[in-house]
């Protein structure tokens, strides 16, 4: 007998945001493993009498290297209990998903995805704008703003990025945002591309900062709070109070 | 006195995938305007004495026009009533989302937009994908395969769908995919590449359709059904049955 895995999307932190069925797995879990960013009241859905484990990787702190969360998946998953792992936003995107895949497929570990809304989705929502504009924005990307040692990943699609009728959203964008848009004006993406800067979206403390990819760039190389956050960036909407 | 409108995500279809957020507008409102994708059990959480009103728009059927769905929401608002305007998937991606905020806007109604999960979220987990992957497919972009009148959009950015280390999820992309499919082969995205037709998604009667970029191409000149349905393309997993 081997248990059974649900990975679950928690949504950006509002535990309204929530699914039904993210509720209920976590209230039916012998095992919680979660991230930073899936915590605080999120986890008052786990019964007490389940074990919870906290294996968070957060921008600038040292956190569990991904080999460690894998094997900690399979260990309990091999127990024949029901384990949940969540993860902030939804666990397809930038979650880190197909590592720990791998690791219980290897292990013939049953596993279901539980899908929930991402973090793009919800800044959106909070800021009371379209992620996709008819004409002025068809397609809507995601891409995160640093790759594995933490600085802007070289590889970047310049075509794609300086596409003025496409909506950016950057997932771990605050570090690396002011070397990514002097990569993208001197591609020719307009320096007054609007841009959001969207902190701790859907918590108590969200903040929204409203600019242009310029002055976001500047604001984010005199300083950089902690708090997680993603940045919106392209045609965001035609309302000038935006 | 002016009433309120929530624009509530209701995620793909499966009533367990909606928000506790979402369930909470919908059990509360007065009015519930509401999509042909976000209908079914769904609606079940409305109260017996709210309104309900389809104003859905579907592929190859008619719909009512976009500006007489704003003027239903406006005219309902006026009355000083809750009005839930449900949208399929998340609203702000292809969710036509901007025409009816522009019109609430005009008349100074306050609204207030819910985030859901979108329809490339539930399908990467019902297929057991991620839809990024570190390295591999560090880029995800969503776009449309039909323009308003139902033909490929003409301005398409072709680098950035051609990019082999990107994950596309092309919404409403059946009619046109044989099309795209021509074209992105013919700037060199490789034929072989793996692709996902998923329909119906979250439902009893989802169906996953595993192929390539050519074999789907093929799969759809031959046989197109009525069930919505999303496109997955791109290096969708190293794992070789998926």
């Amino acid at each position: 007998m081997v248990g059974f895995v649900s990975f679950v999307g928690s949504g950006p932190g509002d535990p309204d945001l929530l699914t039904l069925k993210a509720v209920n797995r976590l209230k039916t879990a012998d095992v919680v493993l979660f991230d930073d960013l899936s915590s605080g009241p999120i986890l008052d859905y786990v019964s007490s009498s389940a074990d919870l484990l906290g294996v968070g990787k957060r921008a600038g702190r040292a956190s569990p290297k991904q080999d460690h969360v894998s094997q900690l998946l399979v260990d309990y998953a091999s127990e024949n209990v029901k384990v949940v792992r969540l993860k902030s936003g939804d666990p397809a995107i930038f979650g880190r998903l197909e590592e720990e895949l791998t690791a219980l497929r290897a292990h013939k570990i049953p596993f279901e995805i539980i899908p929930g809304v991402t973090a793009g989705s919800a800044a959106a929502a909070a800021a009371n704008i379209p992620l996709t504009r008819r004409l002025a924005a068809r397609r809507v990307q995601f891409f995160t703003g640093h790759d594995i040692a933490g600085t802007l990943p070289e590889d970047l699609n310049i075509k794609a990025l300086c596409d003025p009728t496409c909506t950016s959203v950057i997932y771990m964008p605050k570090r690396t945002f002011p070397k990514l848009a002097q990569l993208l004006i001197s591609h020719g993406l307009d320096p007054n591309t609007p841009a959001l800067l969207a902190e701790s979206v859907s918590l108590s403390t969200q903040e929204l900062k409203h600019g242009t990819l310029a002055s976001l760039a500047q604001d984010l190389t005199n300083e950089i709070t902690t708090a997680p956050g993603v940045i919106l960036l392209g045609p965001l909407s035609d309302t000038p109070q935006l």
